[in-house]
């Protein structure tokens, strides 16, 4: 599998995974029509750095990397990670989120912080916690899942500074 | 004193007060060197609305408020408030707040959320705690206080559906 920077052309293989995972509204803080414009804007023309992991030239899983506040938040980056539903289940969101450490680390943050995790999405809240992000905070209701209603949102964090860097 | 949505003409007044509040780097996650033009788009043009409380034409507070996050978050909103240092100890904050939150309510908010309190801002998080909103999170070490280095940031929040409306 190759790691390597997203460009924006990018948007024509990442957008059909932002699409089925916005359009679910299970799991991400974006609006379920979300465009293909809008698409391109929030991951990959917003973000500090985005990247696409890929697989004999089609992409499996991208993130992005950013600040999660300005000025004295600018140290705490925020990421968000995709992967492509065929692609589930072959450790691409570990590998991923190992990948943004590094390169956050490498940025110069000094801690990463999910802000708005559904409580409902189990598996990423384990596979969270497993990679050493604490459950820092939970926002009652505050994420309206699309089948399931008002849901717990979860704020999770990680202290980088002591993770090898690469 | 009087109440108004506030216009772009506006940010003549509002501008000395986000300013000193901005450099002092003691409160707000805005870049201690923060312009005067992003101070307007910070403040005026990216919020849902922004208010000014005004007394003899002369601006002594200002809040704004927008959604905290979009599609599965969208219900719940974020303020935030200023008040001119000369103003200060007259209840402006508490007047703002709670104007705030009738305002959230009528713009169909369910929830209100402060995404980063300085927990060196004592008078803040009293003050938030008296107007009924609960810490839900701590971020450690996530605000780099200008004299104070790493201190936490704190997550409070306030379900509004149970408020009396305006």
């Amino acid at each position: 599998m190759k790691i390597r920077e997203a460009s924006e052309a990018d948007i024509e293989q990442i957008w059909p995974i932002f699409h089925e995972i916005a359009a679910a509204g299970e799991t991400y803080a974006y609006r379920r029509d979300t465009t293909k414009s809008e698409a391109l804007s929030i991951w990959l023309a917003s973000p500090q750095k985005t990247f696409v992991f890929e697989e004999d030239g089609r992409v499996l899983g991208t993130y992005y990397i950013k600040s999660n506040q300005q000025g004295p938040g600018d140290h705490v980056c925020n990421c968000g990670y995709m992967v492509a539903s065929a692609a589930r289940g072959r450790g691409l969101a570990t590998a991923m989120c190992q990948h943004s450490q590094e390169v956050a680390i490498q940025l110069g943050y000094k801690a990463m912080q999910f802000n708005f995790v559904a409580s409902t999405n189990g598996g990423a809240v384990l596979l969270w916690h497993k990679l050493g992000f604490a459950t820092v905070g939970r926002l009652p209701g505050a994420f309206c899942h699309h089948s399931k209603g008002y849901v717990d949102a979860l704020v999770m964090y990680k202290w980088l500074e002591a993770e090898t860097e690469l």
